[in-house]
């Protein structure tokens, strides 16, 4: 059978692909980039879409699709949340993109995007306490050492300037696991017993934990003036990780209000709560921290521009790299009329060969 | 690096895969397979869910997602719209679909989607008019001989028994190619200069034209009683193809009311403008055609559940043919919580090779 022609290729970046690609670039110098990838798009935050996300739900989870578009590119991220999907040794969440060429429609990626979401929420946390944390943070607690962990460490090493990580999780070999992973990599890993042992000292604390209930990973009285909360767990309704205290004596930052009232930890707040959207503190538009006393807080729930951003950078970052391969997946007969014909001539190949 | 397991490979079917899958199964048969499948999703039709499709807009196309599950399996179809493609020597209409397991959140298929859209369209036009077009049916008016022309010519021949096809379209370029793809198929193909002539003799007329604007294929005075009308070419807001008045004196049938008020036909009608709808007339709560002399009209517009019912049937139908490849889409590390240790342990490996 003929050659499918260039239009009809659509290059895709296998799991495999992904990690070589980490790998290549470096993991943290993908972070800066990625974190610049996504400021960039922050800054420009009214020109892009904000399509809620469409999400089917059953018993025992949830698949979304979440598009987004600038005018000029468009994509979509398929993920799934499936918390009882570790028990059958498989992934919570896991997810793929595609972006594709306004003016034609066409697809011009398809991409993994369960390690990309993994670096684009590490990312997207550093980027957000570069603007929120105080000056001259050095140390963060990392309370919950599940697969976004590492990620999160590495990112604000490379962002921030994190010199000394203090992880902690109720299961001892989470944090483990996290300090073997983090080890040698130029971080002081300082695990820890208790999340009050983990935040000592820290000006930044990320709480990442996988409770799907209500829970209280943070108490008021654990977290003192000067600190920056990084809460990366409470993402979806019914799941959040903070006392409600803490809160009401934060300044709260967020990605874009309408979802994270019904995602974050604003969700245990009135409707009304004032917030500030993090997108104007970086186009200058809104205060970010007040004094270094403040206690900042951004409620991340992730959402579809930081994927928009990450797939974007990928699809420029994979030029000359050769780490993808060409799926043959769009249709495009010589006529564009003659859809049969091609299928009459595949056969008629098919029977010379 | 290590091999990815099980569940990280999806199965994707190619154009390529897809043209050869076509060839195997027969093209006739894979008509009646389709349209079987189909027919019994639109018995089953208040089980699935009626997601609205989530469209995203630009000056000269759409892209959009077109979701749905029966809470066993998930799929979406990602499908453009660019009329002015055909200029560029590009598809109007492109098409790839996924399916996904609910219970556990992730993919089981990836598709191309634009030959099968032009085999689920036939199939659902074909198996509507089993149930609608008057017995013993044998002439089928061909009006527009685009990208769907064939595909319809032969659903119709399989499902319906059609013997005769009469192609018209205003370029005669496009019948000449239309005939000369149905040579030797086993219909007798009389090509026609005019939509009158085609009309001559037929008891279903076709309308599939790309007229982006309100057009008048049919006029009221060329469609006489007992006729089937099947309009495929009305399927977006401001696409029409027939005459008004002879949506008056019709029986309507449609896929789906909401949708199909917006994009088919009867946008040019009232909103309460009473319309069947024809999973009722298969499931045997409502009638379909009244008397031999009635017109029946089903207003076509292509609906996400014919997608669905396309890519449960290709995935079931792929076992043993080997046309597909398995694509490394799904990050699953041996520890689900140790996503970064997998990518260290790609370093390893790639350091060691």
């Amino acid at each position: 059978m003929s050659l499918p022609s260039r239009h009809a290729l659509v290059p895709f970046v296998s799991v495999d692909h992904m990690m070589r690609l980490v790998l290549h670039i470096g993991i943290e110098r993908m972070m800066v980039e990625l974190a610049d990838a996504i400021e960039a798009d922050f800054r420009r935050w009214p020109e892009i879409d904000k399509t809620p996300r469409v999400a089917s739900h059953s018993d025992i989870g949830v698949i979304e699709l979440m598009p987004t578009s600038d005018g000029q590119q468009y994509g979509f991220k398929y993920v799934n949340g499936h918390p009882s999907n570790t028990r059958r040794g498989l992934q919570t969440v896991t997810a793929f993109g595609v972006l594709a060429d306004v003016a034609t429609g066409y697809p011009v990626l398809v991409s993994e995007m369960t390690i990309l979401t993994a670096l684009r929420t590490a990312a997207s946390s550093a980027m957000a306490a570069k603007w929120l944390a105080p000056r001259g943070s050095r140390v963060m607690a990392m309370i919950g050492n599940g697969a976004q962990a590492e990620f999160q460490a590495l990112a604000f090493k490379a962002v921030c300037g994190i010199e000394e990580v203090r992880p902690y999780d109720i299961d001892p070999a989470a944090t483990r696991k996290c300090a073997a992973n983090l080890a040698g990599r130029g971080l002081r890993v300082v695990p820890c017993a208790t999340a009050e042992e983990a935040i000592l000292g820290a000006q930044i604390v990320t709480t990442c934990t996988a409770d799907k209930q209500y829970a209280t990973i943070l108490t008021d009285n654990m977290v003192g003036g000067g600190v920056h909360i990084n809460a990366v767990g409470g993402d979806c309704p019914g799941k959040t990780e903070l006392a409600p205290a803490i809160l009401h004596r934060a300044g709260i930052f967020v990605e874009y209000p309408p979802q994270t009232r019904i995602e974050g930890e604003i969700q245990q707040l009135d409707p009304d709560h004032p917030v500030t959207e993090l997108w104007q503190v970086i186009a200058g538009t809104a205060p970010g921290r007040l004094d270094a006393g403040q206690v900042t807080l951004f409620d991340s729930v992730g959402f579809a521009i930081e994927d928009f951003s990450a797939l974007r950078y990928l699809h420029a970052r994979l030029a000359g790299t050769g780490l993808w391969l060409d799926l043959d997946m769009i249709a495009d007969p010589d006529d564009p009329r003659d859809l049969f014909g091609m299928i009459c001539r595949a056969e008629t190949a098919a029977t010379a060969a």
